[in-house]
């Protein structure tokens, strides 16, 4: 994920409080002891290049480009390169890690250096797509072309950046007439905090279940470093609606925790003065929030990220320690509610990026209102779990309230389905929010969900984020084949599609479908596209 | 310089001698151990760029591009930088070393990497002409052009390549629209092996003569690294013609004779194991000679540059333990040798590269001649200096018999010029030769240097390396004061072109000359042409 431009409202409605007094001045330089105590070591690994491939064009391939075997990898190695000139190798797999490598002379010795363009990519279509047609948003130095003189042959040459791919395409861009040279070893130091390996699914299940939980696990694995990074290509960093993913996937898998505590005091230790979370975090070189990158329902996830991991490890400690965090984020909500429960969401919608999907056109009243209620809900489910309820002994009849305003005002009883006051826009966003923070009974839930699928005009998902809480409504609802259904048809779309790790965006019917109006600026090893192995392992009886 | 390749027939000459025995083998390990031992330590030095400029066409400027002041550098650290996209900046000095930069965001912290594109020039049309322009010959990888992405934000990056520059502009490829950044800090760890602070030319010198021998200085230094290199940029390596000439300068300069002498001892411990010299050796990965890349007046040139080194400082050990090789060199010219004392060109000329100058079209057999009689006689001399005269007895015999033969073979009485036997150009190498080796008497040599100035078709010398021996030549036959208006002329025209340091390539009518057929893969701080500094201190009387 990465931040949209919202920022001028943003910056006059916070400016104020850099003048205030910072609110957990006491409580910071102990929280970020804890995020450094906590930091999982990484686990390395030697990864080398399988073989030889061909990217071709096929209309039928995903995003059009295709790759084909050529020839195994002991046809590279040791093979004179100066007439060759460009070859792409595989990797097989998805790695996130620092690249190295070695060139020799063939018969005479080098009198002078060589100069080499590498391009990494995630999927094919990254090597075929010239990076120089991007122009505008993010910077366009995400992309993972590397130009590389050699000074010296022989020599071993690490690239600086840290790279996450599987393909790799190396093109000579300058070389001597006078020496021919062949490069003599290739390796990718491959990292990752995922230490644990998960026990197996039993035999008997579906075999898509079984592939897709390993490409769930894959990409959980390449987003575990010493942060949950939303992606390892891009933006390498830690997010709060990531982080309520990954570590839900975590939870079913590998069970790491010391990740999950240091993310929580990484975020509350670098939270605004005025005692709201940022929405994300940057590790490097010094860890530090991402100025004012407020996003309204992922500063309220965390308490429910918390509330997750307080039942899978019974770390009451930790949540008892961030609770002033936690009682904070409600102020978001509270700074909104009017006294009928509804929500003023064009006021909240000047002040805040208000997220959900990467979805252009989605309109959001409906689903605001449901993260509003879901977060109170599950804050207070927290609260009774770590005994703090007194200190939030208001939600309850604020949700009750709130629940009934957002019924009344967003459902419409013809349709059965759930649109926003001003905008009448029938989307999943709304339908599955209302479910998540039962505005919606379980009948109503799954009769919004079905109608979905009948109506016209109908907003969908854009990414895999959004399809997560999809499913999740489904089994809400007690839409059980439906979800089955649903996270095979998604997920396996983009296993039959070629995924080895699941992809930031996707669009069935899209291969094209971009955040940022570029494809190969896409991660496609994205942390929020993991939570299928949550599913599959939290509902058995559903999923496997 | 660089090598040609010419290397078909000398593989065919030369292979034999891989199966036969090393000439040298009981000596080697000593002469690479006494190599290691009088390495140079380097000198380092903080330099940081002086001013802000713009490099605009000008046809009068040299190679039509003029470098004009724009601001002071404070106008540059710490300023906004995105919306700039381009800059030149100006070191004020010709630098070799390690560059590094660092930068840091401007108010709001950095989201996203950025990518920048480096071009370092010791001229300004580096800078302003296309490198992907050059395709052919030597690689284009020389050419300072260097793709860097900063993945974080604030940071420090070294380019891990060593550069020679005065000028670098830096381009911005890519960036957040974020937030913004600047350049905080830059400098290049300048190094040289240069340590000794030669005394000051009297108050009453010539400026110009002064201005030249600054420059000249300041060549030498930049070469002098832990060899005498012909070139900081390109191509980084000991050839033995540089050798001669810088050894030459260093001699009435910096008198560090550690560097002179590992020098040797490298040339030796990599020579052939036929036992002739390569005229090139490569320090790096590890010392290595460029393999069969043998070039026949520098393997006898080195036996000038010792006798002149014994001179300087009585190192007659040196000379003892390395005057095997030295005897060796003899029958380089002996082989080529005819029975009346003239010597077979185009045999020598089938077997070896035979260089004289970068000129295209220039005949060499009269200098052939020249060379090989110069090289008996300074080897005999150098004989008498250490007590081997016994071993070449053969020496003053046959310099006398050749002497004869190629006064015969090249003199045309009626021009006063030598000439080749079959080709009749008038060139400036072959009465250069004619006057070094003394086959010209003085008087014979007077009327030849002058008569090249009033002849048509004349061959002039293209590289300041010909010309330093032109330089000689005058001295040599007492046209003191041409010496010195020649020596103004040429190297002081460099100077009002603006040179920091003297060319590898110069024709005062011709801006683009370039062995290469590419102006910016020339070398601007070339060894060959640091003589200057030699001929003003050696020569007082004629040069201050």
């Amino acid at each position: 994920m990465k931040k949209t431009i919202l920022l001028s409202s943003l910056l006059t409605l916070f400016c104020l409080n850099l003048l205030s007094q910072d609110y957990y001045e006491s409580y910071r330089k102990g929280w970020m002891e804890k995020a450094e105590q906590n930091k999982p070591k990484l686990i390395y690994s030697e990864k080398k290049p399988k073989q030889i491939v061909n990217i071709i064009p096929n209309e039928n391939a995903y995003q059009g480009w295709e790759a084909q075997t050529v020839s195994p990898i002991d046809q590279f190695f040791n093979q004179p390169f100066k007439n060759k000139k460009e070859i792409i190798l595989d990797f097989g797999e998805h790695i996130t890690g620092y690249f190295s490598f070695s060139v020799n002379t063939i018969s005479v010795s080098a009198d002078g250096p060589l100069r080499f363009k590498f391009t990494f990519g995630e999927v094919p279509s990254e090597l075929m797509t010239p990076f120089d047609s991007y122009k505008e948003g993010i910077s366009r130095a995400w992309l993972q072309d590397e130009i590389v003189t050699v000074m010296h042959v022989p020599s071993t040459i690490i690239i600086p950046r840290r790279l996450a791919f599987r393909y790799v395409k190396i093109e000579l861009l300058a070389s001597s007439t006078y020496y021919d040279f062949c490069f003599t070893d290739m390796v990718c130091k491959a990292q990752t905090s995922a230490r644990n390996t998960p026990e197996r699914l039993p035999a008997s299940t579906d075999p898509m279940i079984r592939k897709i939980e390993e490409v769930s696990l894959n990409t959980l694995k390449e987003c575990m470093q010493t942060v949950y990074e939303d992606g390892p290509k891009r933006d390498q960093r830690l997010w709060i609606g990531d982080l309520y993913l990954e570590s839900m996937g975590n939870n079913y898998s590998f069970k790491q925790y010391d990740i999950t505590k240091r993310c929580f005091y990484l975020l509350a230790g670098l939270s605004d003065p005025n005692g709201y979370l940022v929405a994300t975090v940057i590790e490097n070189p010094i860890p530090r929030p991402q100025d004012k990158q407020f996003l309204y329902e992922y500063a309220l996830l965390y308490n429910a990220t918390m509330k997750d991991y307080v039942i899978a490890t019974g770390d009451k400690e930790t949540a008892l320690d961030l609770w002033p965090v936690m009682k904070k984020q409600l102020e978001i909500v509270k700074n909104y509610l009017l006294p009928d429960g509804s929500m003023d969401f064009d006021k909240a919608s000047r002040e805040w990026w208000i997220f959900f999907d990467w979805k252009d056109g989605l309109y959001k009243e409906v689903a605001f209102s449901g993260v509003s209620i879901f977060a109170f809900k599950e804050t207070y489910e927290l609260a009774k779990l770590i005994g703090k309820e007194d200190e939030v002994s208001e939600l309850p009849a604020l949700i009750k309230k709130m629940t009934k305003a957002a019924h009344k005002n967003f459902y419409d009883k013809k349709t059965g389905l759930f649109v926003g006051a001003k905008d009448k826009q029938i989307s999943y966003a709304s339908q599955i929010w209302m479910v998540l923070s039962q505005v919606a009974s379980k009948a109503e839930g799954k009769r919004a969900l079905e109608a979905l699928e009948t109506s016209e005009n109908v907003c969908h998902p854009g990414t895999p984020y959004l399809y997560h809480y999809y499913i999740q409504a489904l089994v809400d609802c007690g839409l059980n084949e439906k979800a089955k259904e649903k996270l095979i048809s998604y997920w396996g779309g983009m296993i039959e599609k070629g995924a080895d790790t699941f992809w930031e965006a996707y669009d069935p019917n899209n291969d094209y479908i971009s955040p940022y109006n570029f494809h190969p600026m896409n991660s496609y090893c994205h942390a929020w596209s993991c939570t299928p192995v949550y599913f599959i392992r939290k509902y058995p009886e559903i999923f496997q």
